[in-house]
């Protein structure tokens, strides 16, 4: 067994690996911005409009000069006449005078000549038309002036933006109800190993259902790739190549999950470095589950080596795939607030230098998360049906002892 | 006008409010397995086979029977004649006697007898058929029997469960490729305002584009709803009347963004009132921003009343939106792993009693999040588009100090 030489730390094998992935321009797509989440921006967006388009209320109140109401007090109130009341979604054309106001909503248009609003809780109704009112506004105050909030070309998104709800709604505000974004890649994803026979059939004695092709297409697609399932490959190097070539030719990258046999992973190491420059950059990470992972990158594109078992496959998935899924989505703003903070409620074991996921069931207490690990000895995917998220005990750590606070990955 | 008599805490209004939804039986459908993330299960699953179906290797090495390796040490090693090898996918047929190893891969099948498997790294070459091993195996080292994790109708998914990638592997795992799900339940959008025009068209002044219907459309659907958007609805109380009445009847809940002006609110809410009993639960919240939420359940079908500016009608979603959609939608299982902690960056001023939500910046630091609030005066949507997550200040703080820990939901 060839492999293992060398057992790269999980953070720096992860950098190198993106390092190689060249930042080639993606195909592009241009879509209803309603239906664009989850998507990536290719260009920036400057706005075509100032927003707000016209001077309005952030509160409910009266539209005022603000001077009018300098030095009102308790004992000294301010009187105001009521000219009128700004009707929503129309042109105001009140004319708001020395001494005058006009009844005005959230939102509403400023009458002309008019800069601050009183709350209508800072006033009291003197007479029908009359408020009287005990406290000095400022200009500007509970107003919002035209073009405050942006200006005309300012720019409000940058390129490599992913597209939540709100882009979507910011958007929407200036108009935009179209955007250009970059096409979903296509990654393939390849399960080898003479074991194996598709879920919806009845396994023989000594084969298993292939189940990571279907969990790792899932994560794939939550996370805005487009994935292509293969035909399960035998552990023959001849239609292994054939298949693996033909999805490479057909994919933007590929995640393959290998044979058991060490015989099957040295060949299927074989058979990625053939695919092109530079090949396998990591081969092996120090990391618990995943130790036999690989990492290659062939004539442009991301090709992923996960082990067979899926425990390993799925926290394999989590920590390489996705970051490269990212990378050539065109994501280039990313803040990964997916990371949370548990309080650890057991000892847990390590190695120094080797980084462990351990599956844990989350609790929410007073004082914040506490994780519960998760033993196991199969590595069956069960494990993971029992946990909230995968905690992490880094490379530096000597074992983590009850009660410190540990990181964890939801799982979704 | 009528409203905010009593502000109401937003966990209590919370739980008042759910408790008031019944726990109707939803419809359901069988869909592919393959497809279900995100669905929620109807009834709990049993396997329907035991798992593994045969007995295991966990590692690659030699399967032997534990007892001939007792005793075995640095000094005096024992010897094993290896009698062939373990085919992936196939059922072994060879017979591995008193002294006696056969190589098997992590997953291969173990020969009848053999109880335990030997690692290879703990192994070295004699000869060409002979392993020389210096260290013991325990019966059922390394070895995964049959039935070890899942016996025959043994519970393996409850009634409620949420479908994750994880859940799909398991549920293929064992040969279920199809599974009975709820329906996704259909929220009606709806947007009132006479200021409001689709984003689509060119706001004349005084009006300006609906966002809201776009943003909670999404995050609905992100959600596992499905969002049905209406007309816009002028604030004229028989419209309004008559395009919520209908919204109503076609859905299983509504989330209706109120016009701004105080009388709109006032006949929205009275228009939720007539939709049936008990009708409106919460009217006012004690959480900025989104003090005017409607919080309502008419004839077993939640409604929600939303506040027209986008700020807070999101940030309200959030908080109440979706904790109604997820009880509609049949999740029993749920740990909400979302909320993240970071430490604060700055002093946050509050008021004791009211629930604070701050659009923040996170950033990674070595020891984890911190979150630098953004500060806003329009609450137009540029600002959620800034920030990665909500932070919470708690009902019961008086302000934040830099440097304290504080919760945070991520936005996506």
């Amino acid at each position: 067994m060839g492999e293992f030489l060398k057992l790269e730390k999980p953070s720096e094998a992860l950098r190198t690996f993106l390092d190689q992935i060249p930042e080639t321009r993606r195909p592009s797509e241009t879509i209803s911005t309603r239906l664009a989440a989850g998507r990536v921006l290719v260009e920036a967006i400057l706005s075509p409009e100032p927003s707000p388009a016209f001077n309005r209320s952030t509160v409910d109140g009266y539209a005022v000069h603000a001077n009018d109401s300098f030095g009102a007090s308790d004992g000294i109130p301010a009187f105001f006449k009521i000219v009128g009341e700004v009707v929503m979604g129309k042109e105001t054309v009140l004319k708001v005078g020395g001494g005058e106001a006009a009844v005005v909503h959230t939102g509403g248009m400023l009458p002309e000549g008019c800069d601050a609003v009183i709350m209508v809780e800072q006033t009291q109704k003197a007479r029908e038309d009359q408020i009287e009112v005990s406290k000095a506004v400022s200009p500007g105050e509970n107003v919002i002036l035209a073009g405050e909030d942006l200006e005309t070309g300012e720019e409000i998104l940058e390129a490599g933006t992913l597209i939540r709800a709100v882009e979507i709604g910011g958007l929407l505000a200036v108009g935009l109800t179209e955007i250009n974004v970059f096409r979903k890649p296509f990654i393939g994803v390849l399960s080898s190993g003479d074991e194996l026979v598709e879920p919806g059939t009845s396994p023989q004695p000594g084969q298993i259902r292939d189940i990571n092709s279907s969990m790792l297409a899932v994560l794939i697609e939550e996370n805005g790739g487009i994935a292509k399932t293969y035909v399960l490959m035998p552990d023959d190097p001849r239609k292994m190549r054939e298949i693996t070539t033909r999805a490479f030719s057909e994919c933007d990258a590929l995640v393959i999950t290998a044979g058991s046999s060490a015989s099957t992973r040295d060949f299927s190491a074989q058979i990625v470095q053939e695919l092109g420059q530079p090949g396998v950059i990591v081969h092996g990470v120090n990391i618990k589950p995943g130790k036999p992972t690989i990492l290659a990158v062939c004539a442009g594109k991301p090709v992923i080596g996960l082990p067979g078992n899926p425990v390993s496959a799925f926290v394999i998935a989590n920590i390489f795939v996705l970051p490269m899924l990212r990378r050539i989505s065109g994501q280039i703003k990313h803040s990964d607030a997916r990371v949370g903070i548990a309080k650890l409620k057991i000892n847990l074991p390590s190695v120094a230098g080797r980084e462990d996921y351990w599956p844990v069931r989350l609790e929410k207490t007073e004082s914040g998360w506490t994780a519960d690990p998760i033993f196991y000895k199969s590595n069956l995917i069960f494990t993971l049906v029992k946990a909230d998220a995968l905690a992490v005990v880094p490379a530096d750590a000597n074992g983590m002892a009850a009660g410190s606070m540990i990181e964890f990955i939801p799982l979704r």
